[in-house]
């Protein structure tokens, strides 16, 4: 890269919310309990007031079989959240301490 | 960090198809024809080959008056195309080389 740019946020969150209907064969995030968690993180973050920390909600992530998905930038980190707790733990350690949860990180290999 | 873990992606972007209504204050990147550019972007993409690179269509990323808006990570370089050819340029220079397109970064400051 020949840029060097400040980074607008220490940590960037990106959730996927794709929703695909019930029996369908790929599966999708919200089919798995996506949205709930996605809508604690975001008030989890805003009640740590992490003004420094981004998060959006995206389309399919490409890894429908492991979700629900959430990756973490520039760290490149995937986590598989699957309770309200895990949600907690990952703001908590990763996004105020900069603490990567390691038992929830997914190793996506392609 | 304490993960020392392989990129899933070489680049991932991430294209905000939020839409608001005509007239709404804010505005929307798709109001702003992001649609077009960001079908073009995942064909441009889909023609090169770039198996390492990952897309992924979000809602609003925040700086709505600046859209429309797109950002790669890991770099965290955020764009404002406004053009096909500036989609092309993107890819092809970005994308493909490593080389951002300085006239198209955003350097947004909060």
């Amino acid at each position: 890269m020949s840029l060097d740019l400040p980074q607008v946020f220490r940590h960037h969150v990106f959730c996927c919310a794709q929703q695909r209907p019930p029996g369908h064969p790929r599966g999708s995030c919200a089919a798995k309990n996506a949205h709930p968690l996605w809508e604690q993180l975001g008030q989890r973050i805003q009640a740590k007031g992490l003004l420094d920390v981004g998060m959006a909600w995206t389309g399919c992530l490409g890894f429908c079989s492991a979700g629900p998905l959430m990756v973490v930038y520039p760290e490149g980190l995937w986590y598989r959240p699957e309770t309200p707790e895990d949600i907690d733990e990952i703001v908590d350690s990763h996004l105020v301490n900069n603490t990567p949860v390691e038992r929830l990180v997914m190793v996506l290999t392609r």
